[in-house]
């Protein structure tokens, strides 16, 4: 995890350990595949180069393996769940035995990998040094504390905390490891004004004692106020938090209306000023490490692609640049793309030798694993089925006249309007059976335009791979359908009411009116890009985990059975105090936060987003401070600045800098230079068209659905970039930064300076 | 206020009007001193170039009438301290006669305004008009109030809303104009997002009552949960706010476990998401729509240069360049700034004319108002005045001794730890005699310290313009001194303390102790970015002011005595209810918050900064609803959506674009250029100078307080480039685009055809 992780950058005597290998051209077209589909995916793994490794590669690399490695680790992070504190308890032996096995398949893959990379490489790399020492931490661990509890003793299970690290260590954990890593660059400079804000913290901590202190204040419990200078520290850091503002300034702001300049003073400046300036300085750091970052990955990139290129070369004449030809090149994308249509193919290689001269140069050649990564879809324009069955009916004018009705706008402008009617009837009670009846005719409307868009378009374009709002459409409705006929069912049968069920019925209901969204643009627009922002947001979807695990561990260890829940209608007395006498009285019972503890772990998850959000702080760890010493704070601090103060902003600067480039940069230059030969070869998608509609949907801002003009004669194969290249986080950082990087490509090339040929004006202007 | 401000535009035909207005060579100059000084201070105002106009221009002006009018603004606005209902009650023909007083000042102004600029820019202008309609209002409104009491009827006065305008759309209102313009022309895309989140929250809050609305669940206080589907939207709305989480969370939770997701993906979406959307609208269109503003006023200032440049130019030779002769020059700059040192102006001098050829050219004098706009500190070194007065002992062993002592590190080591251990002793109690001894000798040695410094130091250089700190200290200490030394002999004398006093001696000794932060660099990095912030976020403070003052006022009609505070000590019963029985037993009283009323000016702005940092929001803004009606809660969305959706995000953008800004840029070229300038000139002090460390203390990051290493000979007058020139919000915009402006200069070129020379080398390399 640590390292800059110079162990995986391809070296540069890598193509000639690779000549020595060589024994077939079969194995050199292998090697260089897997160059390209490296090089396609950002990986940087230096593997050996004989032909048995290269196997084990391909077989580590195989998706089915690595969806395994991380159903595995899933189930060790899950194992929270069932052991102590258990939510669902299980017997100590069937959690170690599972946890045994996890370990297993983790030591396996290791083992795996070492096989595969050079050894000098495997042992220097802090990675794998962490997994294993992690893996053996988390046995021995496991066997004390089996052989603690056999003895009848009480022990803790703290290689718990270590199971995230897995998490982050692993091959796949790419994205994750570079996150971490930008943060832990940022932190010099984040301490620096951590530093400094606590300092004028504690400024106005002393400011208050003395002004306040002798004021013989109470607070609204009657407690003293302002009088500890530690008390106060806390305090006022809670303040910053925004938690207890404004009962903290009431007492003083009561006495004297002067007190308030005071605390509008430290709102404004630690408040305010401060969060915004960490801000500021999570944003840049995070900036400017991922750039670096990204920037090495292209650097890594188009190494393997000259490495590739060198293996497939053929030296040309004297004086002559070495070239690939059209028949290696061929073979190469098949190997690493098998399921590209032969259309697809021709078009890249039309893209890469725009004279059609039969043989591509290292230039072009560079550009391929990019070229591969947009997707195209290729479109045939296939007649609808019921055109063919019966042509006679389907091309009939009242058959037409559908047609036109479905793709005219008001067709649309109708199911909004039906869709807000229902909107209505859903906020109306559901018991009248009125309504009832009404949902109905509402299931039948919206069946009912189903069917007509499948019936006027072709239901494989209906259903292409990238119409979410089809897919989505067809979903929501069809099981809304069925849960309803369910539920109805049950219902007749025996005049039972399943809850779940009707639940879901009512979720479904709701979630049908979002489409509504999707007619209008300037919505889809900014929804496309939450959409697009969304996967890679995944990345932070794992940091957050990573996070909120370790401190729900150590939390559940700190303040275990602490505070208990015991359902809203027991009369128990202890339900007053939350099971524990100290409570008694405090504001955590008064706000009846008993369900906000630590008692297994998503109770724990729940407690820790309360505390993410950060409102009512003081009295969810008052509570828990109140139970067990006032050094507990510490653990809620820590928790406080590291989700906070760090990872929050980083996921605020991460959705700022995604809207920043979407407002800025459209679309790619290679992406432009494929759409231009697309456009040569006039085997785009004519712009007014409804199929090129339908498939727009997703992509472009301003959908105009106009009636489609007279349809014109249209070549019997089109292609679509699709947008959606970007759903990749690499992708998306990538963009983020191509502007930029182009400003850098001059050092890039200083450092290769054995890649010459890479002044690269296809690459820049095409 | 509203309109693009196309009247302030300079236009092409001015020279033409300037000639014939031409009588004297003396006027001409006066003339060409006018449009510098206004290209110097971006002021945009199209003025009749007759003398007399001009003259008036020049009156118009002056600081002290410009003063005057933010005097008297001031005081309108201040009325409301005054005005039912009010905290200081003054009768109302007191308030009224000031009111006319300060309307009729400001119709003088606008008809001094009147009478410089031409009647049909007058009449065009939408500021003209409003001020204009504003002043009548307040006095129709004035009039019929005054009445109306007379009669004995009540009546509103509604015209104090109003007041704010004034501020905006009075001529120095220029950056303030510019903000609001700013958030006008964002409102769109705002909107879109606004409209969005609010679609969201309706579709939760739809969802809500469905799978919530039936459980018949009860809230904490035992009122029905999510029942009402207006309800549940205003709830979801405040938990967007953060303000009633986790507590609205708490019934569903209790019930059921899985409830806890549909709020986890309410807060991530809405709170998370939504917010940091707005932050990224907000951010790119205000920084989009200031750079265009910015863009715009560079080129008035070009265009004013030029005007100058042709009032003063002399023809040159067949096919050369007009240019400016120097003496011309001179006696433009001292009549631009008639305390500019002759040093100085030769500076500049020399930087426009390079090769000493006694003519400047239009591209160089283009440049003059941002020179002059550059602060160059000429530091003239004089000796000590000791050492002119008692040479013999100043230059004794023993002084010399002294005065490396004061200039070694380990002087500032020594009190920064003194400033440590006074912290220690400020925390104890100030009634034990040893600690109160203690303070006069922190105290002493303090004075101690600015003595020795001012012994070491030429006295001049220590106060020099821009020595923040050493004022700082010096302010501080002495002050503490005067304020300790009369409390003293007030207790000596009769026994009495004077709180006031007390409290006064207790801040400053804490401030003392902020000097700590100026000797780490690292820090005082930050806090000169800081500090450069401060002044252009004056135009926020306007702003802010603006928007509170129209809240406070429409809230005090709402509102006042509503909710009323009787002191703490009060024994009253309506002490319970803060004097209205509809708040009897609600959390507004149980959080004691009747003090947060809108009774008078002072109070409403305390309750709306309350309900701007967010917290128990629901609560302060339920005892108003309480008191009055449910729809109130408009009035207080609507504060949340103006002031914490705009205006702060529009804080936190200002100070991440202002961050970013010292990362990136370090000083423009044209200061580099001046700078070049005075190293060539071999003006420049030296690094690593002791006298150039003090100079530096505000400028520097990293200021070496090393040993001086022998004093080597020096030139009796050295300059030193100030960084204060950002310290203006012009200068700080303009600054913050730059890099883009460079960009972007070409399409200034092509609107500016007449000015063909400015295609620019000396500009953007020099």
């Amino acid at each position: 995890m640590a390292e800059q992780e110079k162990g995986e950058k391809i070296e540069t005597d890598g193509v000639q350990r690779d000549r020595q290998n060589l024994d077939t051209g079969e194995h050199r077209l292998n090697l260089a595949a897997v160059y390209v589909s490296d090089a396609q995916h950002n990986r940087n793994i230096i593997f050996d180069t004989t032909p048995q490794a290269v196997r084990l590669y391909l077989l580590y690399n195989h998706w089915l393996l690595r969806v395994c490695v991380y159903v595995f680790i899933m189930m060790d992070l899950a194992l929270a769940l069932f052991e102590e504190p258990a939510l669902i308890p299980l017997p100590l032996w069937t959690t170690s035995v599972i946890e045994l096995l996890c370990l297993m398949v983790f030591s396996a893959r290791l083992v795996h990998y070492a096989k595969v990379i050079p050894r000098r490489v495997f042992i220097r790399d802090p990675k794998n040094i962490c997994i294993i020492v992690t893996v053996m931490l988390c046995v021995v661990d496991l066997g004390v504390y089996g052989v603690l509890r056999l003895c009848g003793r009480s022990a803790v299970r703290w290689s718990r905390v270590l199971r995230p690290l897995l998490l982050i260590n692993i091959t796949e954990g790419r994205q994750l490891r570079r996150a971490f890593r930008s943060i832990r660059n940022a932190l010099p400079q984040i301490l620096v004004v951590f530093f400094l804000f606590i300092f004028s913290v504690l400024m106005f901590s002393l400011m208050a004692l003395k002004l306040l202190g002798k004021r013989n204040l109470k607070t609204i419990d009657g407690a003293p106020y302002f009088t500890n200078y530690l008390e106060i520290v806390f305090d006022l850091y809670v303040l910053v938090t925004t938690a207890n503002s404004p009962d903290i300034m009431m007492p003083a702001y009561n006495y004297s209306s002067y007190f308030a300049i005071f605390f509008i003073l430290y709102i404004v400046i630690n408040t305010y000023t401060f969060m915004s300036v960490f801000l500021a300085v999570v944003y840049n750091n995070y900036k400017k490490y991922l750039k670096e970052e990204v920037r090495q990955l292209v650097r890594a990139k188009r190494q393997k692609l000259c490495c590739a290129f060198s293996l497939l070369q053929e030296e040309g004449g004297a004086g002559e640049e070495p070239t690939v030809n059209q028949a290696r090149w061929n073979q190469l994308v098949r190997l690493i793309q098998p399921d590209i249509s032969s259309a697809h193919r021709e078009l890249l290689w039309s893209v890469c030798d725009p004279q059609s001269t039969g043989h591509v140069g290292k230039v072009p050649f560079v550009q391929l694993a990019d070229l591969l990564n947009i997707q195209v879809l290729t479109i045939k324009s296939h007649k609808h089925p019921l055109d063919r069955w019966i042509p006679a009916i389907y091309q009939s004018t009242f058959s037409k006249l559908i047609h036109s009705m479905v793709q005219h706008r008001v067709f649309v402008y109708v199911y909004d309007v039906i869709i807000l009617i229902n909107a209505v009837f859903i906020g109306l009670d559901e018991d009248n059976p009125a309504v009832s009846m009404a949902e109905w005719v509402f299931l039948t409307l919206y069946i009912l335009e189903i069917l007509l868009k499948l019936y006027t378009f072709e239901p494989r374009t209906f259903f292409a791979k990238h119409q979410f709002w089809n897919w989505f459409d067809t979903i929501i409705i069809v099981s809304a359908l069925l849960a309803t006929i369910i539920n109805s069912a049950l219902k007749s049968s025996g005049g039972y009411t399943s809850r779940q069920i009707l639940d879901i019925v009512l979720i479904l209901r709701v979630l049908r009116l979002i489409r509504v969204v999707d007619t209008i643009p300037r919505f889809r627009a900014i929804i496309n890009t939450l959409i697009k922002i969304g996967a890679p947001m995944l990345t932070f979807g794992q940091l957050i985990l990573v996070v909120y695990y370790i401190f729900a561990m150590v939390g559940m260890e700190l303040f275990k059975g602490k505070v208990q829940y015991f359902g809203g209608d027991s009369v128990d007395h202890a339900h007053q105090f939350c099971g524990n006498i100290l409570l008694n009285g405090s504001a955590f019972v008064r706000n009846n936060y008993c369900k906000n503890n630590f008692n297994d772990v998503v109770s724990s998850f729940i407690l820790l987003l309360e505390l993410t959000v950060v409102n009512q702080w003081h009295v969810l760890t008052g509570g828990f401070t109140a139970v067990t010493h006032v050094s507990a704070r510490i653990f809620f601090i820590l928790f406080h600045i590291v989700v906070v103060i760090i990872i929050i902003n980083i996921f605020v600067a991460f959705i700022l800098e995604a809207f920043f480039i979407e407002y800025m940069v459209e679309k790619s230059e290679l992406q432009t230079a494929l759409e231009k030969k697309i456009e040569e070869l006039n085997l785009c998608v004519e712009q007014n068209h409804v199929d090129n509609n339908l498939v727009d949907a997703m992509e472009t801002q301003d959908n105009d659905l106009g009636p489609s003009e007279g349809v014109k004669a249209k070549p019997t194969i089109v292609f679509k970039i699709s947008s959606t290249r970007y759903r990749t986080m690499d992708g998306l950082l990538q963009r983020m930064f191509e502007t930029e990087m182009d400003l850098s490509a001059d050092d890039i090339e200083e450092e290769e300076t054995e890649n010459r040929t890479f002044s690269n004006p296809a690459f820049s202007s095409s």
